[in-house]
C-alpha cells in the first residue's frame, strides 16, 4: 500500500519512514508543509537505505499531495499542529486510514506531564479534525524518535494501538507487526487512548531521572 | 527494618509480603482491620515460605498495631479505602516512610480508565491523608497481584518510584532492588505520580485485548 507520513521530515516521521521502507514493500510518501523540505528528507532517507543495500520507494510532497493517493496517512506532527495538519489534507482522505501518534505534554519543574486536550486525548482530537467517514487509529505514541530512526537499534518495543474501526486497526497492527523488533498490541477502542498517550511523559521522566536510561520504549509481559 | 503492609491480607499485599520475606531480612507485619484475618494471612505466608525452606518473620496485627513499630508502612489497600486506612494509623507513623501503591480506576464499556481524585493522583491523596511530617513515596502501582504472589514467577518488571523526600524514596528503591526480578526506577517527584498510576489501566486493557497476554507488568528500555 501507499503510506503518507505527514510531517515525515522529522521526529518519529523519520524513523517510521526508514523502518517501513526497510522492512516492508509499502511505498512511503513524505509530507511536509514545504515540498522542497519533503523532497530533501525523502532523498536523505533513500540514500541512507541505499547505503544499506535497500532500494526504497520514498518520495517527498506537500502534505495534501502526500495524502491524496495514500491508503494510510500518519499525522506525524506535534499535537499543537495536529488539527491544522489534518484539516489541510481532509479533502484527500477518502478511503484512507488516519493514524495519530501525537501526545499532548506540558513541562514544569517536576518533569513532563500528560496534558490532554478537552476532548480527552490527542487521538480524539484527530477524530474531531478528520472527516466523519475516515477511520482514525491511535498508534506509535510511545516511540523514542532518535532510537527509532537509528536502523542499527534493536528496539524490542511494544506499540499499543487503539481504534474503534476494527478493520482500520488491523491494518495498523499488521503494518507494525511487519516492522522488525516492534510488536503491535491491541489496546482496545479509541476511548483507551489517554492511558496510551500518558505513557510517553512517563518514559521521558524515567529517562530524565535514571542515569543509565535514555530513549526509552516499553515492553509488556 | 520492620515493614508494615496495611491491607496485607490480599491483592498486592500478599505478593509483597512473600517476596520481601523471601528476598530480604526485613520483618514483615501484616495489617488488617481485623486482627484475626491478619494473623491467619501471616500464618499462611509463613507456611508457604516454610515449604520453600525460608524461615520468615511475618506477623499479623490490626492495622495501627502493624504500623506502630514499622520503619516503612505500605498502604496496600484499594484507592477508596486509602484515606481512611492512613487516618486510622496516623498516630503511629512517627519516623516511618509511607508507601502508596493504590491507583484510581473506573470501568466502562470500552475498558478501564485512569480516574484520579481531585488532588491529581492517588499518591497525592495519601500525602493529604498522612501527617505533614511523614514522607510519602509512590511505588508498586503497576504490579499484577496474582503473578506477584506466585513465587515461581520470574517477573522481570520495572517499578517506577515517585517521591519528594529523596531519602525516603531511596529507602523504597533499595528495598525494591532487593526483590528478585524487580528493578526500581526513579520516576521523579510526587507530581509525576499520575503518569505512573495511569499505566495500570493500560496494562489491564492490554491484557483484556490480546489473547496471549495476562497479568502484565512493564519493562522500560
Amino acid at each position: 500500500m501507499q503510506i503518507a507520513l505527514l510531517g515525515g521530515t522529522g521526529d518519529i516521521g523519520e524513523g517510521l519512514a526508514l523502518r517501513i521502507a526497510r522492512d516492508t514493500d509499502h511505498e512511503v510518501r513524505i509530507g511536509s508543509r514545504e515540498t522542497e523540505k519533503a523532497e530533501s528528507a525523502a532523498a536523505e532517507y533513500r540514500e541512507e537505505l541505499d547505503d544499506r543495500g535497500v532500494e526504497a520507494t520514498i518520495t517527498g510532497h506537500e502534505n495534501p499531495e502526500a495524502a491524496a493517493p495514500a491508503d494510510l496517512v500518519v499525522a506525524a506532527v506535534p499535537a499543537y499542529y495536529l488539527s491544522d495538519t489534518i484539516e489541510a489534507v481532509s479533502d484527500h482522505l477518502d478511503n484512507s486510514v488516519l493514524v495519530s501518534p501525537a501526545v499532548g505534554m506540558q513541562r514544569d519543574e517536576d518533569g513532563l506531564h500528560y496534558n490532554p486536550p478537552g476532548v480527552g486525548s490527542v487521538t480524539a482530537l484527530a477524530v474531531q479534525a478528520a472527516p466523519d467517514d475516515v477511520p482514525v487509529v491511535g498508534a506509535f505514541h510511545n516511540l523514542a524518535a532518535a532510537k527509532l530512526a537509528d536502523l542499527d537499534a534493536e528496539l524490542n518495543w511494544d506499540v499499543p494501538v487503539v481504534g474503534d474501526d476494527e478493520e482500520a486497526k488491523a491494518t495498523v497492527i499488521d503494518l507494525t507487526a511487519d516492522l522488525e523488533t516492534l510488536r503491535a498490541l491491541d489496546a482496545g477502542p479509541l476511548a483507551n487512548a489517554p492511558e496510551v498517550e500518558s505513557l510517553t511523559p512517563l518514559l521521558i521522566n524515567l529517562a530524565a531521572n535514571n542515569e543509565d536510561l535514555h530513549d526509552l520504549g516499553v515492553k509488556f509481559w
